[in-house]
């Protein structure tokens, strides 16, 4: 029996492996450069590597993997294993990456988009288990996101879909490569301190003055939230206007899809109910009684984690 | 072999019923009025008197039924067949229609949302043939629509999802009993007018003056298509409104889901290219190329059919 399986989490800066259980659970880790291992060739031997290492210290033998799957930052062909692109790693386009590493390794391959794995790692093993159809958003520089729909990632006609952060918020709003008035335009991380700077500069008085010690450039989400958190009415307003945005977006994917539930990760989800209870509240405004009952809300659990867990989960799912 | 089905399109006013072949023709019609079998029993017997006699006109007997699909005006629990309620035909609040229909008859029955019956018969028969994953809209007087994912109407987690009509396009737009911004609030038929009633109020000119001889009370949508089409600036201005305001939730729901295309129909959608061509414009300002080069934008085929065929496609494709 198969009873683990490798994500792979193939970041811009890092790649991160995980040795999965059956149950989710990560029981060895491993982790290399992007820069170190520049190149698909070294590449692949760095992941060859690092999977027998974790094998060796769990003493497992490679017939215990179900497979490998990973996650990328960039678009993909899922059903071919192929990489259009990658954002921000030279040296990554139009690679049969499946292929490669089905050969390389001698075990089933999947690739997928970063955000569709760390959605399904959450709604599989983390925030969402035990639902059949959630939908993940990850709350950071931007805003990425992923869709399950009876327990499998939905990808779409052409594995493009779940891009979540450019549901238009606004008819006339914020304008970007994307469109008009996209959610990450109002909420990713630095429209947020862009806003808090706007608005300190009016004159507005805050608790977060101090706690930058006067220099608004220092300003992050993390203080903002340090602040609400304290009670400052400057920062939980702050909170509530990102919440209402959210709800505006969420409460359209509600509409459409009705999901069971929304599992909600990132920084900014991280601080908790300052953006939660306000969410849910505009949520409400926003929803029918009977869609607004039938929605939860939920916090993502697995962190940094949630891309290798989710690419292990699709070996893992895959093969059952 | 099961080549025909009974598609039933129950609406406030009639009841529809079609006789479709395997290719989506309709060989035979009936209908009644829905206050002329009023009550649960009277209707059973008008439905099953009417299969009789689509069945006579074609020499054919009940085995060569697949089954029998019904589109009802409200929500429904697909999976069980139950009508939770129906907005406006009183005394059908908490009916197993399906288990009733198949006592009735002898024959499988499906009961479904209407509109998600309409966008099953233009996707699998209509304007979206040989589509496997598109999204159907029905522009009246409300906006309602229907999704159908790899050849399968998408339901979400409680039989509710496809309400595009809700989708929110302005974050403090118009409220309405569904929240705030709802397209249906934008470009819903009544509200079309108002908008051209309070535009020529402030003393635009237009041929639509004319064409109402001077009362604005007679504006209807269709009225104004007209003078759209005969190049009226006034007319041709609100229906790139109405597209621009349509583009912003396509291209959400394009970003959300990928799908191959986007099916258009009722009334609005029936004027043609004067909709169409601003909905393309928008749709592609609003989207990135990737996205925009892989979306489509079609007219529905089916017209007030489309209910009926889908309910028959729905037996017919059930049983595959």
């Amino acid at each position: 029996m198969k009873k683990y399986a490798v994500g792979v989490d193939f970041g811009g800066t890092g790649v991160k492996l995980a040795l999965v259980n059956a149950q989710g659970k990560i029981v060895a880790r491993e982790h290399f450069a992007t820069a170190g291992a520049s190149g698909q060739a070294a590449w692949l031997d760095a992941v060859a590597a690092a999977i027998d290492r974790m094998l060796h210290a769990r003493r497992l033998k490679k017939s215990a993997l179900a497979g490998v799957g990973v996650g990328v930052p960039g678009f993909v062909d899922f059903e071919r294993g192929f990489i259009h692109d990658l954002t921000n790693v030279p040296g990554w386009t139009a690679v049969k990456l499946a292929d490669m590493m089905m050969k390389k390794l001698g075990l089933p391959a999947y690739v997928d988009n970063d955000a569709n794995l760390m959605a399904f790692g959450e709604i599989m093993f983390g925030g969402g288990k035990n639902l059949k159809t959630a939908v993940f958003l990850t709350l950071g520089t931007g805003v990425g996101g992923g869709i399950v729909l009876d327990g499998q990632v939905y990808r779409g006609a052409y594995s493009m879909a779940g891009e979540l952060g450019h549901i238009s918020i606004e008819r006339n709003g914020v304008a970007s490569p994307q469109g008009r008035g996209g959610l990450e335009q109002y909420i990713g991380n630095r429209r947020i301190v862009e806003r808090a700077i706007k608005l300190l500069k009016t004159g507005r008085t805050s608790k977060v003055t101090a706690l930058c010690d006067g220099d608004l450039e220092k300003i992050t989400p993390k203080l903002l939230a340090q602040a609400a958190h304290d009670g400052d009415p400057f920062a939980l307003e702050l909170f509530d206007y990102v919440a209402d945005c959210l709800a505006t977006a969420l409460a359209s994917v509600t509409y459409l899809l009705q999901p069971e539930a929304f599992i909600i990760g990132g920084g900014v989800a991280a601080s908790g109910k300052i953006l939660f209870e306000p969410l849910r509240k505009h949520l409400e405004a926003r929803l029918s009684p009977h869609f607004y009952k039938r929605i939860k809300v939920l916090p993502a659990k697995l962190g940094n984690d949630a891309g290798a867990v989710g690419g292990a989960a699709l070996a893992l799912k895959t093969l059952e």
